[in-house]
This record gives C-alpha cells, structure tokens and sequence, in this order.
C-alpha cells in the first residue's frame, strides 16, 4: 500500500497555519494539528480546518498522557480523525481514547507517539488492547543534538511493522531521507518544515509523493 | 516550608473554568490550566487567567514531549510561571524549555510530569541539566482502573525529595489523603475534582490549607 503523506502543522497561530496548510491541504493524505499549534489555539484549529477540509484525515497531535476518553472527546468532537496519545501513559488511557472514537459515526483512530524508552514488551500489551497505530519519531530536540537515522531506528520500525503496527516516520524528513525506509511497509510519513518552508510548497508535497510512488505501490 | 496549594482546571472550555477558578483563585497558591482545558482553549485560557490573578503561580500543563524552547515560549509569553514536560521526553526538550524560562524577567519554571515506567536513573540524569521540580502523579485512567495510593508511591517521593526535587503531588487527593504524605517535604499538593466539585469550593480550598498546615510549617 502506498504510504500516506501528512503534513505536521506546527506553526505558532492559527493564521500562519491556514497560509501553510492553503497550497498543500488538497494535496496530502492526512493535515496535522502539531502540538505546537494546539498550545497555542487549541481545538479551534482542528475546527476551522476540517471546515475547510472536510474529507480529509485531520490528526490532532496532542500527545495525551492521561484522561484518554475526555481529551479524545474534545479532539473527536472538534473534527478530527485521529489523536496521539504518549508512550508512558498509562495503557487505560490509550484504552479509554480508542474506545471513545466508537462513539463517532465516521472513522476515528489513535497514534502512540513514541518518545523514550518504550520497550517492546509494551508496544505487545499495546496491540494486545486493539491499538494498531504508533509514531516513530526522531524528536526535534534529539535531532538539533546531532542525532541521524540509524541502523537501530530502522530495525526497530521494521519490528513494529512485524508486529502488525502501522507505522508513521517523522522527524526531519526531506525527499532523499524516503528511500532509507523502502524496505518496509510505511503506513505514513510525516513533513513538516520540509515543506512548509519551502519555495513551493505544493511542489514540494507533490515531490515527496512522486517520491513515495518510487519504492512502494 | 508549608506545601503549596494548586488548583488543577480541568474544565472542557474557558468560561467554566472561569467559573471554577472564581472562589478560589485567591486562596491557591498556583492556578493550572491543566490539559484539558489546554486542548480545548490554547494559550488564551493561560492569558485570561494571568489577567485575572497577576500574582499567582500560573502553571501551563501541556506535558511538552518535544520541541521544549518553543512550547516554553508560547505557555511563557501567554503569562504562564511554569509548563510541564512528559517524563519520557528528549532531555533536550526539558533543558530547551529550562533555558527558554531565562529569557523572561519574572521567575519561570519546568515540571517534570512523572508517568509511566521513567526510572531513578533517568531522573538523576534529570537533577544533573538543572530540572528541579517533578509532579508524582497518579493518573486518572490508572484511578479510574482502582489503583490507590501504596507504600510504593510513597518511597518513590521520598527518595525523589531526598535528590533534591520540588515534589509536587496529585492524583485524586482528597483532604483525608494529604496525611499520608506528612513525612515527606512536598512542595505542592494539587487539587482537582475534590475542589471545583465541592459544594462549597473556597471552603474546601481553605480546608485544603488548613489540612496542610497541621502536618508541616
């Protein structure tokens, strides 16, 4: 199956992300609402894009470590598709977040971000409880120490994929970084600056699609 | 010293959180928009309410996973005193949003929000990049599951405080549970439900304080 293409929202104000999402959003598969955007405009802005977007899978990335049900509520409630919850939550609450999208009549779905030190032995119990979507994530903060794509990352996702997981790839993404992941079955891959900041845009998620079609159809 | 008394607003949108903070506001030490409210409101809940109670320890609980400086510098710039970082994090994201809190001329703060499997270790690690403060947390999903408080939570604070951290404490506290932490120096018990949800909620803070102050000074 041919990955996805999400574009992460991580601006700083509604505005600037409505300008960054307006070539792209008809483009990509899924819209982000970055963590950054949600401290800084909450469920507003997951409102005001599945507004402009309504077919489209909008992801609320707000990384719930506790109250799973109530948080996927208000994200569910405000428009989106999917939520993320972190890692070192409690399992109840990645529990409690998959069970309140039941309630929606169209598809509703949780992410586990990966951040840490999760173990395999968790990611089992994860599957185990009916979760069937994790992040794998290079953080921001991790990547600006000097940390690349290794060896150890891309064995990890491929065991995650054997696990039956449908694995997102993020952080820090460019087109030349896809062809390291095309031995596995990538559910999604995630840009954000790398297109948002680039002289055109909608080229730019154009490029990285055409560049997906290459390693997997 | 005397714990801290901080009021966690959980509300699902601004005015009843408004509604809630109203009675008490004054009597807390710290105000927390906490997640929930976050998710739904954004950085405004954090700016009204610095507007309302310029004095007060304003605590932006976004349980920041990535991107620390950033995030700091939105919760900072909305008026928040401290934000929280998940456990799991990068320490690059904690020690970003650590250094962004020297940018403000007021005292700013992080918390580390302890859930999940973090380890001493880790937590050393922690103490050493200057991290100060960490929330022992019972999660409301792990409650709502029927995990209550064990000798077990309570050596881990003590050995926490004996490292040196401001040990905030909270997970459905009750009054009749702030004894069970008497022989420890906590820096802070947060209230939640057992405040707003009390008939008469300045009344419960006030007991809150004067529960507290029987068992240190």
């Amino acid at each position: 199956m041919l990955p996805k293409l999400q574009i992460a929202l991580d601006n700083t104000d509604l505005e600037s992300a409505l300008k960054s999402v307006a070539p792209v959003g008809e483009v990509v598969d899924v819209i982000e609402v970055g963590t950054i955007l949600y401290v800084a405009e909450g469920s507003e802005a997951v409102r005001k894009l599945r507004e402009l977007y309504p077919d489209k899978i909008i992801l609320a990335d707000i990384k719930a470590a506790d109250a799973g049900s109530l948080l996927a509520k208000l994200c569910f409630d405000a428009g989106a598709s999917w939520m993320t919850t972190i890692c070192c939550s409690d399992i109840n609450t990645m529990i409690g977040a998959l069970k309140e999208g039941d309630n929606y009549p169209d598809e509703k779905d949780i992410q586990i971000e990966l951040y840490g030190d999760w173990t395999f032995d968790q990611a089992a119990q994860w599957r185990k409880a009916g979760l069937s979507q994790v992040v794998y994530h290079r953080s921001r903060d991790a990547q600006a120490a000097g940390k690349d794509w290794s060896d150890e990352d891309l064995e990890k996702i491929d065991k995650l994929c054997k696990m039956g997981f449908k694995v997102t790839v993020t952080g820090g993404l460019k087109i030349d970084t896809i062809k390291l992941f095309k031995d596995y079955p990538i559910y999604c891959f995630i840009a954000g600056r790398s297109i948002r900041d680039a002289a055109d845009p909608k080229q730019a998620a154009l490029d990285f699609k055409k560049e997906i079609s290459k390693y997997w159809e």
